[in-house]
């Protein structure tokens, strides 16, 4: 018998337990064993965690524990060894190179999203699926497990269109204009997006300067109802749950195994049927390579035809960010200007390309020239306008009322010529550094991009923030990184980059779902 | 600013820091992201944890972040993101499937040993270690690694040697009669070894009957000064302090990738210049096949000498108990009476074997019937008793004064026949039910080995245990596993097991030190 000491914290849902290590000696158990605990007439299984000191005969007690079994300080509780889950065998089996089959993946995922593996499981789990790799069982598998172990969403209507980006391009705010030029043609396109997790906005951190983005499901069923549309954060709507405890370990790794189950299962949670996935491609993108794009693109296909789904994708430029602004507010403005009749001409293409991919997978001919047309007629602003009402924000909005940051800095180019390169990551970690995606007025207004000509002494870019501090810094981190490359002519600057010495590497890594 | 919040508990040597949700949010930080800390003069790098519930505006500290920065409940902090360290980027390296130099493989161990990495991390780089595999030069490294990053035992003279088994069978206390017999010799011969990890007894365990083996590195030094030998507890030596926190990773994902450095960092740190490695090898043993088995002993020849070792390998029998008896007392009991004259001869083999090899490493010739000669001369027993004596035991201990368990239950031959096969893992399984090594009485005694011919009712094994409880419950185990297969001849039961479905594994996995 152990008495119940009360930790007063969480375990992220984990039912843990701690015991010093004497007694567990004594009960021939170590860390990560499971114990069996008994008080009254309740029971459950937890992780024990050892810690060198602990008051002999106690039992920490973490809340989630004491919830399940209604304990009070001091409370007297049978403890005794138990068996590990067997979703464990199977996760050791793919350290060992096994393929696994659909019933271990389903066993395993649903261990992960009713918490029943510790840190370390679970990320020997993720790590193994990262270096061992995935067949395309393994992936459909995940996915469906993915799907099962959440909720979905039942529109009772069909088709259901919708378009993912794979993200690492800072400033894409296509989704802003392809929901609304796709809505507009009469198509029903609900958008669950993602907050930033490495980048200076999400498009849920996008969206929000316009109008509410935590819609509950049913909330978001009405504004669909209403307008056939919506652009909402996915994230707490509980699609696949397992996906947030996975990226809670590939973030520290900046690995990313689940990739495509990741995506596609929020896809079919929410009934889509008809998908176009956005492949941004090139240097300072997530995918390098063109022939690193297809095999991906191929890979979203064949799974979505798995699972009933038609995908089709989009090799998209991915070497520069998309239209002239980085940052939620920013861009927010940036995609209303747009859909208002002015915008950038990259971001007005990538929009009307997918948004005319869509409109061909429904049968339609000359998809993106229906997409222009229906930007232009002004009909995609209108959609906008209402979904912005639908979802609580103000439908009459205008760009300047959308504040960005109080201060500023420009930076300048420092001789006369043409921006020969972008570097992606160098302006995220700019604009993250100004504040964003926290600090909503905070990011980038690009003045130039590739191949446009600049002068000495004119602005490159102009840094917004709150704070003179985060100016101050992310102003020390142009110096740094040198964001822009000018030059007079291609080729005249060979060297891309000078290792001084054998250098660990940077953030390199853009996590994005 | 933040407030600390103190939580009173440890986490096991790691700086980690609470925050909300929306608090991380806020500062663009996320779980495993590094904050610095700074409060008064002193300031501290953590990782973060994020707690979906947690006060605004606080920080939530535990000891040994409080005791770091000094911190009472509610003192100011000063918290803004920090860069991860370096070492991180080398575990991704290991992921994606590089090799890793030696300062990259230092750097790692020493961010483990100093508890800069979250269990993710850690998990993540020993994941890695098993799945891509360790070249010798990484192994290599991680060994010099372990010995730099904990401390070593100066003895002061030359040649050392050493004995070191990789486990799997239970039952085996040969080094109990190695060390004894090789001292006798006039070698000096300071034994470390570890405690069950997932056996009935380890051969500290073992020890601890006759005598303390938790000595300080001065006792151990006074000691073997004194009689040319110990049989000590490695564990609170800080010998390889990283082994014990890669250990809590490999144990519960039953995977051991650090076997060869974890070993031989050890024998390193205690100055060891001729050591003999014991590798049982059967279909019950760690190693399976011989073939796995010479690699392994070519592995640790040629690391030890690259580390300036001088080691030879013994392949030994492993698909059944060493001598008779399994779990602490009764081993400590049968090897002191085979040291007395009446050992069985398994034991007896072994042991001699072992130190006739590390004679003939020194130059002599015959080396076992040296060993043999010195066993049965009775200065092995009393070399022992002088360890006994030298590390606070009683010298003129008796067998017969080691109690074993007060209980017993004899588990019967059911036909005539010989004993065909013993299932090592089910031995194990039944003595660590039975209580050992906790309960010390605890074990197996047993009455036949493979070959031995035995008649129905007779006693096959004999199980020990001071609780009623587990007594039936480690015959319960006997009845469901069948520790002891016997037929009337070989050949007779063909059938090795029967699957009945897909079964997920079982406790298969024996990890030992």
């Amino acid at each position: 018998m152990f008495r119940a000491k009360l930790l007063e914290m969480e375990t992220r849902g984990t039912f843990i337990v701690v015991m010093g290590a004497k007694d567990a000696h004594r009960l021939g158990v170590r860390s990560s064993d499971r114990l069996m605990l008994k008080a009254k007439d309740l029971e459950s299984i937890a992780i024990l965690n050892i810690a060198s000191e602990f008051p002999k005969g106690a039992i920490g007690i973490f809340n989630e524990v004491r919830d399940k079994l209604g304990l009070a300080d001091g409370d007297s509780i049978e403890v005794t060894p138990a068996k590990r889950p067997e979703s464990l065998s199977f996760i050791r089996e793919k350290i060992m190179g096994e393929r696994l089959t659909p019933w271990k993946i389903e066993m395993i995922v649903e261990d992960v999203v009713e918490r029943h593996l510790s840190d370390i499981e679970l990320t020997s789990f993720v790590t193994a699926l990262q270096i061992n790799g995935t067949s395309m069982e393994e992936v459909e598998a995940l996915s469906r497990a993915m799907v099962k172990s959440g909720r979905s969403i039942d529109f009772k209507r069909q088709p259901i269109l919708d378009k993912h980006s794979i993200g690492g391009v800072p400033g894409d705010k296509t989704t802003l204009l392809v929901v609304p030029i796709v809505a507009a043609a009469g198509y029903t396109i609900p958008k669950s997006s993602s907050r930033a997790i490495t980048s200076p906005a999400g498009t849920a951190d996008r969206v929000e300067p316009l109008c509410p983005v935590e819609l509950r499901i049913e909330e978001i069923v009405e504004v669909v109802e209403k307008v056939n549309a919506c652009m909402v954060w996915g994230g707490a709507l509980d699609l696949a749950p397992a996906d947030d405890l996975f990226i809670r370990v590939e973030y520290p790794l900046s690995i990313d195994p689940l990739l495509l189950p990741s995506i596609i299962s929020k896809k079919r949670a929410m009934g889509s049927t008809h998908v176009v996935v956005d492949i941004p491609t090139g240097r300072g993108a997530k995918i390098n390579t063109v022939a690193q794009a297809q095999q991906l693109a191929t890979d979203f296909i064949e799974l979505g035809s798995r699972l009933g789904m038609r995908i089709e994708c989009a090799l998209t430029e991915g070497e520069q960010p998309v239209g002239n602004t980085v940052g939620p507010v920013l861009e927010a403005r940036e995609a209303l200007q747009a859909l208002m009749g002015s915008g950038p001409p990259d971001l007005i293409d990538k929009a009307t390309s997918l948004a005319g991919i869509l409109f061909e997978m429904m049968g339609e001919k000359n998809g993106k020239e229906k997409a222009q047309n229906i930007l232009m007629s002004g009909k995609a602003e209108e959609k906008l306008r209402q979904i912005i009402e639908a979802q609580g924000g103000n439908p009459e909005v205008k760009p300047e009322e959308l504040t960005v940051g109080q201060k500023w800095i420009d930076i300048e180019a420092e001789i006369d010529g043409r921006v020969l390169w972008i570097n992606n990551r160098a302006i995220a970690q700019m604009a993250r550094t100004a504040g964003a995606p926290g600090d909503k007025g905070a990011g980038l207004l690009l003045r130039a991009k590739m191949g446009d000509p600049v002068k000495k002494g004119e602005p490159l870019f102009r840094i917004y923030s709150d704070s003179v501090q985060r100016l101050d810094a992310a102003a020390d981190v142009a110096k740094e990184l040198e964001p822009m490359t000018v030059g007079t002519r291609i080729g005249e600057r060979m060297v891309i980059k000078h290792m001084k010495a054998v250098t660990p590497l940077g953030p390199e890594f853009v996590l994005e779902r």
